[in-house]
């Protein structure tokens, strides 16, 4: 017999309530209560998952409901800081999704107050779960690959998907760029960002306050090179929903991860699409892919298992790695770290 | 508070073992115990679930385990008469691997047995559990495809891979193509193949008992015309593990499923190849990919959930088929079904 | 010094008017004469020409013109017979495009002109200079492939292309497998097709006299196996201008010639294509591509270099094997051969 | 009647000889004579060239022949200053391989030589004649890619390949590298670079005296923001020969040059190659592909035609980039310029 673990999500958007939905379906857990000041989406969200209540605050949250073993974190990143904290205080475990914050100290201060709680902090950085991320992870821990000489890492997706999704309110670097940050930085172990140099663009969506694109290059303290690249502004008929890549020069073997062409593709008269099979695709009722996947494992890292949930200093690495990157394409400058 | 579903597992081989240590795993079941005339074989399995007991027989096994939920037989495709009849007799739910059996008349009994036991029977056919075929389904279902015209399903793979797995004593149709069959036969779903005409070649792996590839034609009863092509004979450099493809047009819209680049690709100076992320990856010290899903889809299947599993009825269709191909293939006659 | 052919060029339509202009772009040749009935097409062309003459006819052209090297004959393939054989009799070396003619009778006829009068009789089967498939050809006489076992022949484009262009009166075979027909015949030298199984779909251009697929099975004489697919009823929005492959298992070795993907793909809000690069692009203001280069290469074969210039006999076989493919899917039944 | 231009190629390595054949071969051109110190590499090249003189320098080339329409320079990058002025200065047309020189001054002198000779030069920077760039420039100048945004820019081989067939002793980018940065400015016309940042590696083939891999950012005058990537260091076993990549994002449509996979695909037992079919292929017992279109598209703008040729001017600007991205990788500095 095994307890499911109780969770509760705090935002009913557009990933708070992916985050529901597979908490409610997973054998391991249920979802116990789901907090957004909109009751709207949150009361959408609860229907779906009988016994769920809603709350529109993580105060009336925290105030309602008595052994919670996990609460998600899935506001907006510069409202992260408020409810992980307070979550840790009341010594529930906190997962928040990336970035762990859009500032160094609200993310040092979220880690601080989750070491003095002795909860757990799990950051949501979905590739690490991804097949072909991971088993390129399994490659590089293998030895098959040798030392890393030099890595690309892409990241491309429509004008019309994230900065639309996300009001062009938000960087790209720290929306879309971060995942291929951890990914490097998560492939590396052991090897510290030294310089980091970037430029950006921003003809097409500058209007509505983000970039169209940023490329960087930085040099790690063991001598590898990595090539960064993300874009949000391929036109909207373009295939791809995201045209990730990362690819890897070692020593003694490369790998490429692909997953622009995504082993789906449709197409009719008005539209030529790689249907997503990655990240979250409806499968069979349910939401699959890297996110279940990663939420699965969540439950199971509570539990104890070895899982590669980011953690929270893993989460703060990647953030000043990508804030440097910002601070350098605004620049123009060379930035050099630790 | 949920109960961990108790399987047994009977075969200890390629198969076998791999579905002993996802059961062993997995938060709602647990393995109970595991089955191979061979011992050694057997214990080394055990020596990694605890608590898992061995026996060398269907029957030492049923003698020995109360309780049991399910039994997943994995045994050659010749032998899963008897355990399949004894397992459902003695009222325990039964998961067979594809093919469900080499012979109609095993496939039927099988069938009998369990609706008369009133036991589920489920066939492994882990496609239905892979992201882009389980996608492909949702893009027909939901109607933007159309009435389907045309479909080319494919399933090659080097000639180090199946052959020398299996001894070169399985025939080609039975082991590789009947994937293919089950999808077609799950995307058409309504129409009953009224033709199939099939050709083979032997040229390279004749010598040792089975075909190097097989092409058919089948013509279904709605006018859908499809065209099946396995090999297991490419060099065996080629950088594919399993080129495996289903590319279907209808009227409305077309999909394209790809499986052969896998989304990780590995060079060095001695290899050249895409890696499986797709059938059984090891990641993270787990077995995940298509066939853990189809595991865990089974465990909710026997909850009552609504998941794709093939069941008996659906096997015994794809057998069918299969078989009306490799007769049409040794006499080069057409063969007219129903 | 070098003296430039004379080349005239009956039939200013598609086809005809690229040849045209190419005839008339070549170091090695120059364009004396377009001829069509429907006088303003020819004289579109001719402007484009310094120094070429126009007329409606062939008897025309053959009253009016002398010191021709060459005629290229593009009208449609029901109307190659008469200006073949005229121009054959005027002595004059002959170019048909594919496929030689619609009917056999009339094939063999325009062959025995040719023949009788000692003019050269090539047939545009421009794929024979495409890089892809003639190293793919360079290939299999290099002997590292080894014996052929086993080809998959496709040729897939999108309902808007070829229906579009030829009224839907052509059958898809004679205008489309013809081409992987032809390709399978060069490279299975000395082997001959004994039987021919083919099924086909009119669901979406049946209406227009079409058919919208067509697969096939060849076995030969030395023991390969075939599998030829065609549709010209993909999604007009598919990003694939002609999605043609051919993969080739042999005993040594195999290989795959991909046309699909072309090397140049364009998006923007409205479309998402690959751009042709192989048969006939636009480049720095001239028609260059396979067409180009096939073009180019029988001037020479004229000036008598080796070249893969498609005879009339190969073209014949080209037609009479297709047409079996099409009794075939008429019937329903085997057609065998020889 | 025209009259076949008499050329003659200095160096009968491996370019230059490549370089004769194709010369020997094609309808407008004859090889008048072929210069190598190495005598028996000279004699080996005039072999297949009926009428073709062998001298062992340019002195004596130039003393012993007349009447030559075009001298093509293919020794080493650090040795066309000398040949290049004296053919120049006796009034014959150069085209000198890519790129120009290794120094800046030598290739002014150069070009200021040619200019006061009034005669052309042309610099080899074949992949103006590739129909994927050609194609994509065409593109460029349709305006259907709108205002340039982001560039990406990818020259990937095997290690066993140009380190090899160079020594190792050629700096990466400018053997590399300079092919994209000739694109790169051809697409950008009228944007002039910036700033420049490049960062490299030597873990494999520094020892050889040579890099891995190099990455850099330019940012251009218009905001266009370029990322190139170049590296000889992928795993002897990868399945590409070269792959390489052009990635641009506009404001209107964005295109993707891919010619890693050539679209044919050898295996055998022991390898899994793409096959040349771009730059060189021996087709039909001829050097095909790239160059032979370059030097066919050579002799055309002797006679005149406007071809994109690059000139001296243009090739001094491609070198002026590469040197500032090489004086950036070496000093780890940001160098601004113009």
């Amino acid at each position: 017999m095994i307890k499911r673990r109780r969770v509760a999500v705090i935002g009913a958007g557009f990933m708070g309530s992916m985050h529901a939905g597979i908490f409610a379906g997973m054998v391991g857990s249920e979802l116990a209560a789901i907090v957004d000041p909109n009751r709207a989406l949150a009361e959408a969200v609860a229907a779906k998952a009988p016994g769920c209540r809603v709350y529109d605050s993580h105060q009336a949250l925290l105030a309602g409901e008595r052994d919670l073993d996990l609460v998600s974190i899935c506001t907006p990143d510069n409202l992260h800081l408020a409810p992980a904290v307070a979550v840790a205080e009341a010594g529930i475990n906190v997962f928040v999704e990336k970035p762990i914050s859009s500032k160094v100290e609200d993310a040092k201060a979220i880690i601080a107050a989750c070491e003095a709680a002795k909860v757990k902090l799990g950051v949501g950085y979905l590739l690490r779960f991804d097949p072909r991320y991971a088993a390129a992870k399994e490659l590089m821990t293998s030895g098959r690959i040798g030392e890393p000489i030099h890595i690309y890492a892409r990241r491309n997706s429509a004008r019309t998907e994230g900065p639309k999704r996300y009001g062009g309110k938000l960087p790209l670097a720290l929306h879309v760029t971060v995942h291929d940050v951890d990914m490097v930085l998560w492939m590396l172990e052991g090897q510290q960002p030294v310089s980091v140099y970037a430029q950006q663009t921003d003809k097409l969506l500058g209007s509505s306050g983000t970039q169209d694109s940023i490329a960087a290059i930085v040099r790690f303290s063991g001598g590898t090179v990595v090539n960064f690249e993300s874009a949000w502004s391929l036109p909207s008929g373009a295939r791809h929903m995201i045209d990730a890549r990362m690819e890897l020069i070692g020593t003694d073997g490369s790998f490429e991860v692909q997953c622009g062409d995504s082993g789906l593709y449709f197409a009719s008269d008005e539209t030529s699409r790689e249907i997503d099979t990655q990240h979250w695709p409806l499968l069979n009722g349910r939401i699959d892919g890297d996110l279940a996947r990663q939420l699965g494992g969540l439950i199971d890292w509570l539990d104890g298992a070895a899982m590669p949930i980011a953690t929270g200093r893993e989460a703060l690495r990647s953030l000043e790695l990508t804030l440097a990157m910002m601070q350098s394409a605004e620049s123009g400058e060379i930035v050099r770290l630790g």
